[in-house]
């Protein structure tokens, strides 16, 4: 491990300031999670209590006793790191207490008056009142506007009446509302006088403050385990509401308000500016994916160094061969790497943008919404696919071990995979993408993050003319990442124009060529990806040393290289499609990726190390920073707790003897006469 | 879903009869699940014990629970379907039971003497030991040889005496041997007299008949949950040996024995056919692959049916959309069960040749041992990695709800991932098929299986002459798939060549081009399936009628022509890098690809019943064959233990308001003042 880690042409601590934004940031969210792991009595030879015998319950217990810890620390020390995260990295949804800065607070400050923000956000900010967040039903995800729970206007007392239809518009899968939020804003139908308004945002209390027990109508629970593996720290749940009485004046009403009298005012785009809190939760969660993804790869790439395995490499090393050295498995971790960098650059330029929006809403300027709003879809979907592909690679590439509850490892997959399905079901997020594009290639002019497609005509049939070391230029492979999605999209665009031109609906044009539409949707991130990479490598020499220069210079081009000319990629088919490379371009590629493969072995360890400064965020058996695998697994193995109970009986699982395997063996007519050993 | 079932064209028992083999075997198998599903008490509105609050040794009873019940159900009614799945279509060794025929007896059948088998195997049969096959440890896996376990002869006592020398050298991960099972294949170290004459098979008890206590010597153990997913109903263990003794008659002596005065003898091959008894697992898992990803897809197309969300594809219907009619929806459903058969029917294939090189064996002839062996290797590895990405893809397609452990399909995916690393690491197997692929390359007369490579010569530049409907000619098809592997295996053989002409040695000129490798070596097996599949199409009239042939015909075109053409398949670059193709008949193949999937849509109901006829099977609450999915959702739901037990406590989670969320909002200061609605 020390071989691995002193190999490395920098501190992995510069490299932190960057991602982390500054040394600043960095040395406080060190300093945050060393705390919380410090409360929490985590001690990497001591089994995790949630890799022992616990139940639903004792799960929910440890993720209230987490989520307590950090929370507090936050309001004590003044930082904000666990708004976002655990004190394992994952999203701060993800504890029973996290709701609150994650989805409450923000979709507070976006649809609440300056009045009802100044009531609720300290009592929320402060942890006097614990929040969530409650969309989704059993039958209504994505398309919000099927949402059946109704808010009934009742004149005579000044409220609303909550309710539940019908069986199917049960709230299900808000986080927290099992049996841990106190609040929650509640999206509803706003129905005066029998006529529909649509889905509009409400402060509802759920349970009292007194003993917690649910508010009157309110039926909650839990959703049981949540793949059995992550988010199982908070209690996703479910509401049904029978006729719940609240005041007139908890409708969130920023954007739309009610009258004493029942009259509806409502500001122009109204539909459309409610559901602005979900950029916000797209924009964490891809900077979640970069994070979980770097862990991943920091347990792998610690695991195949110390891991040893066969001797078909004819090293001159004595002993077996680390498996770091084989092609498939550095290729892999290397290329991964890469990617996470990319997210997480990607991530601070979206972030950028977002926060522009936000001021210019703040004067009352829309006008880059949609665009923003493909731009977060569009990171979203690539972000979290691109990020459970390699976390799930990873704990592959760590074998059976990789396999144990104990690696850490099936946690962070089960957590990140989750993020392609919620906030916006990644083919859905496509869909919304493709439709943009669309939109922009029939306006009168590009939109400008579109603009580059105008240099690329439909025909065109140009080739490639960069060779060899060409490719190391950064901008030669902006050239082809623009060619290829210009193209892609010219095509698609061309598709569905022709359908539409013989009379098939917008619709179903759209959706007969969704799939060409994704491909384009993610050649045209993809471009925006590495720009955003690029712009990384324009940062000032006291924050990027001539070192930090070079390896990210060598990761941008690894991640870029490896999108065009990997072997193993997919959608490298939409590079070489139209004839724009012939085979010794994509040999020269190849050949150069072999040499930044090289290059950047040796800062392999320091390049993961440089996200995951401690061991308890990582909590892995096989994934610790001092690369002790063997003996640390043994050690928690022997802790579990069947282990210990077994130890108590006689080396035996006793129930397991008593009520089957006992009778088992007596049914077969076991014991009679079967020689302990045979003598043959 | 009515609906979507009464539209298909075929009645899926005549479907099922050609999956399980026979007409007679299909109604044994479905029989022998009703049987089993009753007796553990399966009622698909009553929620399964294993997604209620079970921990760790909860969860091993249930397993004993079923795997008791399943092998009696073998020996009651005489038939094996148990000793290749559980209850739930899993693989055997999910079960503490399983373990017994899974790798117990047939690796006793291969490396026993007659004597020997002719003592143990009726016992393991009969149920009167539960066997387990003990061959990785703690830092061994794939590579066999590196195993450190040692069995040391003693002259004087006429014993073996087995020894964990080192920390690293305890068996771990063995399945059934930390609690359930009482008899172990051992793989260790023979040594004579101080020499090493490599890993060898013993036969070791490991627990007591008469109280299950571990016999002297043996330190056993679990090892937690794995992936707190699956294969939590066994108990994969580790075990630590002190010194224990065997009889010398206990070193299985089919290929290799040593005599009373310690002199050793083995037969010619001894160390290939030692591992002859993967080949057997290997088969089986590639079973399990079709059966599991058909699984998933099965609960993931009656999820599609039933669900509805938005209007956007403007039908006729009044209500929601079905997300089925949603292009990347049905396309993705219906290319991955093109997959589940096509995994099916390739081991129907793979199965033939395994059974006819055990004949051959028996005469002594070995010598399609080599084929064989890189056969089942790529079967393994395709088949393992294409059912666990659909099986994950079909879960996120089930949208959050695919996130529910109840849904069942977090265990599948869990239980079919596992297989991309046992039995065989995939890139491991990939790399073996690779050195298969250029030492074939290298003989003077390129074997069987590689004989087409010779119709093309490297350099051919030839077009595909096909065009329009001529890509439903499956000869089509083979041809296109033979061109491309054949100029993949030409270029990695060139190129390692090449290297090895320049001094490299070979290992390292392998390893450098493992990439391409495994790219060849895909190619290669897909020519194998997709020949399997036609093969089907030869079954006669009575087996297959008119409906039946024709459904397969579609959806083996669908297969062919989605590996090369689809826009979101992977390695389609492959089939496109040299020019074979020229875009129009990409379109072409696009084209088909649309027509098929309006053909197959209303069978896709009738296509996934065909693999599975039991609820049971699955314990999917969204997946039951009647469709009725949110009744079944809220009933389960409220039935979690945490729900029943905070009926009992006031609707709250008691423990957590006592221990941490009371405490949290008092240190808050949260009670005082806070009112209960904010009246602005």
């Amino acid at each position: 491990m020390e071989k691995g880690r002193s190999s490395a042409s920098f501190d992995p601590k510069d490299l932190g300031t960057i991602i982390y934004g500054s040394k600043q940031e960095m040395e406080q969210a060190i300093a945050a999670f060393e705390r919380v792991e410090n409360i929490l009595g985590d001690d990497n030879f001591k089994l995790p209590a949630t890799y022992g015998d616990l139940n639903r319950q004792q799960m929910l217990l440890e993720g209230l006793r987490a989520g307590k810890a950090t929370f507090q620390d936050g309001l004590k020390h003044n930082h904000s790191i666990f708004d976002y995260t655990t004190h394992l990295f994952s999203l701060g949804n993800a504890n029973p207490c996290g709701l609150t800065a994650f989805l409450f607070t923000p979709f507070l400050k976006l649809v609440g008056t300056d009045e009802q923000v100044a009531h609720w956000l300290p009592l929320a900010e402060s942890g006097q009142i614990i929040g969530s967040y409650s969309q989704t039903e059993m039958a209504h995800g994505t398309h919000v506007g099927g949402i059946e729970t109704t808010a009934t206007f009742d004149r005579e007392t000044d409220e609303f009446v909550i309710h539940s239809p019908t069986p199917t518009s049960a709230k299900y899968w808000p986080g927290g509302i099992g049996y841990s939020a106190s609040h929650t804003i509640l999206m509803a139908r706003l129905i005066i006088d029998g006529n529909d308004y649509g889905v509009h945002p409400f402060m509802v209390q759920l349970r009292s403050l007194e003993d917690f027990k649910p508010m009157p109508g309110i039926e909650m629970g839990d959703i049981g385990h949540v793949l059995k593996m992550s988010y199982n720290d908070t209690d996703n749940g479910y509401a049904i509401f029978n006729y719940v009485r609240i005041p007139r004046t908890d409708l969130l009403s920023r954007h739309a308000s009610v009258s004493q009298l029942g009259a509806y005012t409502s500001v122009p785009l109204r539909d459309k500016l409610v559901y602005g809190g979900m950029l916000n939760g797209r924009s964490v969660i891809v900077r979640a994916a970069a994070f979980q993804l770097a862990q991943a790869l920091t347990i792998a790439t610690r695991y195949s160094v110390v891991r040893e395995q066969g001797h078909s490499l004819d090293l001159d090393d004595s002993g077996e061969t680390s498996i770091m050295a084989y092609k498939h498995q550095h290729y892999r971790l290397l290329t991964m790497i890469s990617q996470a960098y990319a997210i997480l650059f990607a991530w601070k330029a979206g972030n950028l943008a977002h926060a522009d929006l936000r001021i210019r809403q703040t004067n009352g300027d829309h006008s880059t919404l949609p665009y923003i709003h493909a731009l977060m879809c569009s990171l979203k979907a690539w972000s979290t696919q691109t990020a459970a592909d390699g976390a799930e690679e990873a704990r592959k590439m760590c074998g059976g071990h990789g396999y144990l509850a104990m690696s850490g490892l099936p946690e962070i997959v089960a957590s990140i995979t989750a993020t392609c399905t919620f906030e916006g079901e990644n083919w859905v997020m496509w869909g919304q993408v493709g439709r943009y594009l669309l939109k922009g290639m029939d306006a009168t002019t590009l939109p400008v993050d579109m603009a580059y497609i105008d240099q690329y005509c439909p025909a065109d049939e140009e080739q490639c003319r960069a060779k060899g070391k060409d490719f190391l230029d950064l901008t030669v492979l902006v050239e082809i990442f623009k060619h290829r999605a210009a193209r892609l999209i010219h095509e698609a665009h061309a598709k569905v124009s022709s359908e539409v031109g013989k009379g098939m609906s917008r619709a179903k044009a759209q959706n007969k060529f969704g799939l060409e539409l994704t491909v384009a949707a993610r050649a045209h991130i993809e471009v925006y990806i590495l720009e955003a990479c690029i712009q990384q490598l324009a940062l000032p020499e006291e924050t990027a040393s001539h070192e930090i220069q070079q390896v990210l210079r060598r990761m941008i081009s690894l991640f870029g290289l490896t999108v065009i000319a990997s072997p193993i990629a997919p959608y490298t088919a939409t590079f070489i499609g139209d004839g724009y490379f012939t085979y010794s371009q994509i040999f020269d590629m190849t050949s150069l990726i072999d040499d930044l493969l090289m290059e950047l072995l040796p800062d392999a360890v320091a390049l993961t190390d440089a996200f995951c400064f401690t061991d308890g965020s990582l909590r892995s058996v096989i994934g610790c920073k001092d690369g002790d695998i063997y003996r640390r697994l043994m050690a928690w193995t022997k802790q579990l707790p069947i282990n210990v109970e077994a130890r108590k009986n006689g080396g035996r699982f006793k129930e397991g003897w008593e009520l089957y395997t006992e009778a088992f063996l007596k049914e077969n007519k076991g014991f009679a006469g079967i020689p302990v050993r045979a003598k043959l």
